[in-house]
């Protein structure tokens, strides 16, 4: 029964069978399959493993053989022996009964030897395969994403290079494939130096067999298939393991809400008509003191109460004595108090009908106090409160004036939504954005993340007019399948720029299975957010900078690059750039060589980049840079700027910034941004360049190129770059 | 006869055969060596190949078959095939006499089918091998460095992988021992999961003959042992392919002068009793007047003589009329007159007794006048002079307030000396410099290179009391052999940041097409910049920060670092930071992690990073930060900073100052670096804890770590690390 697919899903699967063998192994108490075990297993779901049989004495292996065809491996079946190899229980090449027969009792000696009490199920009788490149395929349950499957390159140096992809489970054929074509030593797969090509297509079929198996058997938390060789003409595994955990909780996910209840909430959260500061305090220095300074000073445009027992008046806002004294129609409470009283207080707040709370007191989790902070999810959930923290700065949405936060406050409008799990990174967001004049929308703190967490605020920022691009700092995800399901709808409209910190390897822990050995790494992480839709950023100044530039940078339509460069030694830097980040310098034709050849001296260079020369008047970068605009097989522009007295920083800024507002006015649109190298002039220089839609950068030919490469990261995994 | 070591040397090699063989080839015209002829080479050097014989005739080769003892192996031979496999000229596993008879003829038939005219010398029989790991030994001739030899993973692999690793040749054996280890996949070869390592003594072993080979034979410019079967004990080459070029001329390299002659040119050029200048001018935006101000106004300490047939006085200097009018005792020429002039009074200048000229002047190589370069420097070397450029902005020395140069002035005297290739990356320097205060002892602009070159630069620095880092940007190198040799000596006592543009294949192109450079897989500058004792940066602004760094951190005497952080988000950016830069983070002992507790927080975290939590009073990181200092387990400090109102940035810069100075006071220094998160406040806090020592920055954790990771390459290279 070979199993076909159906609208992408295989059909023709034998859960049954599986069901059967995997009550067997509960009732035995076992964490594993043995061989005929996982043979059944992967039969069951169309994965092709060897003709084999299992035999308990010399003279059953001999007759198996004689079934099955010689050459044969024999291998030894143990629930106790996890790496057959090297507990010396496996001889390959057995070509005669008499090869078969006295090989039979050594490999079961080898195999009881390391571990006495090892049982000995028998010896495993299989059909020697043909050469074949050996892949692994896996799939792991993984303690963020769940149920996860993996395809890398197998054998030796699996663990060495651990080149190896990760998807979520189930995938489609399509991204199954794309895992083939995906690791980095795919071009092996297509066949090199002469060698023919292996089945890709045999290859993502079984990774989708294994991601529908795990996805249908969530107790199944590892296979591992490795090796499995990968001939001209199909795929067969010659080994599987599989590891079952059936104590396994159906984890606790976090409650997922619809999409219009999480709309309700956060634009209460982000927009409220008034904000109750509990905590707020007249004196200087106190956490209550900052939030209000912060709210009133801001120009909060709408009602502030302050909420305090001891005061009457605080910035010339009446004080409400208790939550419960409120006047109605209070959207957010912000919680100055100490974390002790948090508790009680959210309870009145949610009686009060007040429906989020912004809580930045510490002392929760963070501090071990991990059954306070339950104590508090569960008050907050009974009685109706939804809430950001704790343990954050606070929330700044700008469009309201809000700065609901103790921090300094923000007012430089923009197109930006930042948050941060950690509140020194949130500073940092905080002073980097003052800084370079970045303009936000809003700032949010995440910390904790008890309640609120990135998927509501991508579901907001979403449908926010007032945000084009979003950037998070995460140190986890409570629910990382949920966080791909949000990411991949709201990346397809905003970029995401995600900074995962913790990417360290954590340790060398002697994991039981490659795959489970190889899924430690941040690779999961990697490939999944990428699944995702998001671009990640590869620390806290790239986020920063992602964030900046991404959104004042047009969606390019096409992947031809040219560089204009006043310095032949920027060109050479900014090439080396575009290598580095995946970006497409253009083979410029002979026609456009021509058309650039025209402007610039003779001994200037063609080709690409365009080497205006050094000592141009701005007319030419102007002409060249006109010329790369009205050109539609050209797609974005790197600018490489040389100071001189004939082109003077700010003269080139002024130059450049016309004219691609002028092709802008003409419905033109192309991304451009430029490396300026030059004295310190040139920083003023590229603040006006960044202030007029180019991002542009001072004493780096990186950074400029870093951020062109992100842009096109996102419009690729989008699709948008060649949709117009 | 088994060749054996003396000294490093291979000795008992038979050089007379190779000289044979390789004279037979000339004589033929050919340019690669036959299977038989690179046996007979491998033979004579004890590079160990399969045994094997040629047969012309089905009966030949079953009878060399049984000398040899089956399986066996056939290849053709071919002077005209060169990848047999693809050739369908090989047949293995062949076990019989029958099977080696039936074999031979369509063997012959299929190598002949693709190229009708292939002459066909016969078919090799080889004994065939066991399994082995495959590597892959090779050299080749550098059009840079000359003979160099290559090191790695061999099979299908290599090509996608390129994991392979490169040497001057002659190597020592240490250094062919570092190259089996310094492949990315060396776990292999050291054994994984249970397989036996492969005899690592034997490769080196074997990369060394190869690397002799190829010094005593530089006509060999390609030997390529794939694969090398590397076994538990042996290695094997079982494949041989030498290509010769007997056509290539001994090539021109450029000239080598002694050190004291350097020394003597170099003082001349950066300490000047007089300098003149050529073509000196009153005209704002002429070069001669910008290079006059720039040497007037910048206060040099020697005399000025401007040299101008059209002046009298310029800037209140007497002005020459011709270069032969010139008083004596004049040591540098600074030429600002057109290049079609600059041939003829180089000649003036030599006559004149000038030792040395800083040609500011373009229209050389640059622009395709290769001729008009190739006089020049006839020339200059007839009269005697030496030169730096043409085609740049001119020569810094701070010490001795020397501007030699068009561009802006720059006097900020300090220990970073600067070298660019090219103009615009010149500019960017004096850029930078400026806006972070960056001391430097000299900026140098290179341009052409056509004479004083980088190995002139470094053998004054060497010397120079005034510099302690030199930086240097390249697009290429005149004679990289005599580069490392400079540069392993010059490292060993400062270090060298070197930017070596044109890194990639397109960065290759726009090289080539800018200064006629030579394009080189980048892997092979990578390999020898690193065996010469280079820190590569691998951007212009990380070459910049390092530059600044470098000087002033204290030189680490041991691997455990120990991150401090008030932000724990900082603190786990800083980890991965560490780790991407194979910074070690010390496993904090018990006794350590209690003397650390004792100043922070119940609930700050203990381990590293030390977490001594947000909100915390100044004393908290002092303490913290002595008690770093103070412990010798400890070798350097990465710091995480918090913007908090009990702890201002600037507050914290000059605690920090206070107590890293207390510490060097006593003689205890290390190296401590930090990153700031917080408001724009951060700015100044970072630019004074670098001001006092400490390299800061706001808003990222990427770059403190990344610059204390180059000082740790360095150190590392520079055998200092453990050797306090």
């Amino acid at each position: 029964m070979q199993p076909t697919m159906t609208e992408g899903r295989l059909s023709a699967i034998d859960d049954g069978t599986v069901r059967e063998v995997l009550d067997a192994v509960r009732t035995d108490g076992r964490s594993s399959l043995s061989a005929p075990e996982a043979k059944r297993v992967c039969d069951a779901y169309g994965i092709e493993v060897p003709q084999e049989g299992l035999a308990t004495s010399a003279d059953e292996a001999v007759s198996l053989a004689g079934e099955i065809g010689y050459p044969v491996v024999l291998k030894i079946v143990s629930p106790d022996i996890l790496h057959k190899t090297e507990a010396k229980g496996v001889l390959v090449g057995l070509d005669s009964e008499e090869a078969v027969s006295s090989g039979y009792d050594p490999i079961v000696e080898n195999a009881a030897a390391p571990t006495a009490d090892a049982s000995i199920t028998g010896v495993q009788v299989q059909r020697m395969l043909p050469e074949g490149m050996e892949v692994l395929i896996g799939a792991i349950a993984d303690p963020t994403f769940g149920p996860v499957v993996t395809f890398g390159l197998g054998g030796i140096l699996v663990e060495v290079l651990r080149d190896v992809t990760f998807r979520l489970a189930p995938t489609s054929p399509e991204d199954a494939m794309a895992m083939v074509d995906g690791i980095r030593t795919a071009e092996v797969l297509h066949g090199v130096r002469g060698r023919p090509g292996v089945d890709r297509q045999a290859l993502a079929d079984m990774i989708q067999r294994v991601s529908e198996l795990v996805t249908d058997f969530p107790e199944i938390t590892e296979v591992d298939l490795n090796p499995v060789l990968a001939q001209e003409d199909g795929a067969i595994a010659v080994d599987a393991r599989l590891v079952v955990d059936f104590e396994a909780e159906a984890e606790t996910r976090p409650p997922r809400y619809g999409k219009d209840e999480i709309l309700e909430t956060m634009n209460r959260l982000m927009r409220p008509r008034a904000i109750a500061v509990i905590g707020a305090s007249d004196q200087d220095g106190k956490i209550g003191n900052s939030v209000m300074k912060n709210l009133v000073n801001g120009g909060f445009e709408g009602e502030i109460y302050p909420v305090n027992p001891k005061a009457s008046e605080i910035l010339g806002k009446k004080v409400y004595a208790d939550v419960a004294d409120l006047p109605d129609g209070v959207d957010v409470a912000v919680f100055c108090i100490p974390a002790k009283f948090v508790v009680d207080t959210i309870a009145k707040v949610g009686d009060k009908g007040i429906a989020t709370a912004i809580l930045i007191p510490s002392g929760f989790a963070e501090t071990g106090e991990v059954e306070l902070q339950q104590q508090l999810v569960t008050t907050a959930r009974e009685h109706g409160v939804r809430f950001v923290g704790p343990n954050i700065y606070g929330v700044y949405y700008t469009p309201g004036k809000m700065s609901a936060a103790f921090t300094t406050p923000y007012d430089v409008q923009g197109p930006v939504a930042l948050a941060s799990q950690s509140g020194g990174i949130g500073m940092g967001i905080l002073g980097f954005s003052r800084s370079t004049k970045l303009g936000v929308s809003a700032i949010v703190g995440l910390g904790n993340k008890a309640d609120i967490d990135e998927d509501d605020l991508l579901t907001f920022f979403e449908d926010d007019e007032n945000t084009n691009c979003i950037a998070l700092h995460m140190e986890d995800l409570k629910d990382g399948r949920s966080f791909v399901e949000v990411a991949q709808r709201v990346s397809r409209k905003k970029p995401i720029v995600v900074l995962k910190a913790g990417a360290t390897p954590s340790g060398s822990k002697a994991a039981a299975s490659h795959t489970a050995a190889l899924a430690g790494d941040d690779k999961v992480y990697d490939d999944i957010l990428r699944q995702a839709g998001v671009v990640r950023a590869s620390g806290l100044n790239e986020m920063l900078q992602f964030a900046r530039c991404l959104p004042i940078l047009p969606t390019p339509t096409g992947e031809n690059i040219v560089i204009i460069t006043g310095a032949g030694g920027s060109g050479v830097l900014l090439s080396d750039a575009c290598y580095n980040t995946g970006l497409h310098l253009m083979d410029i034709p002979d026609d456009l060589n021509e058309a650039f050849m025209k402007f610039i001296p003779p001994f200037g260079a063609a080709g690409n980049p365009v080497d205006i020369t050094g000592g141009e008047p701005p007319e030419t970068y102007r002409n060249t840079v006109a010329l790369g605009l009205e050109d539609d097989r050209i797609h974005a522009l790197v600018l490489g700027y040389w100071h001189t007295i004939v082109t003077p920083p700010l003269v080139f800024a002024k130059v450049m910034s016309e004219v691609v507002e002028e092709y802008r006015q003409r419905g033109i649109e192309k991304p451009v941004v430029a490396s300026l190298a030059g004295d310190v002039e040139v920083e003023e220089a590229s603040q006006y360049l960044f202030e007029h839609g180019i991002p542009a950068f001072p004493y780096t030919t990186e950074t400029p190129v870093e951020v062109l490469a992100a842009k096109y990261r996102w419009a690729r995994m989008a699709g948008l770059l060649n949709g117009k």
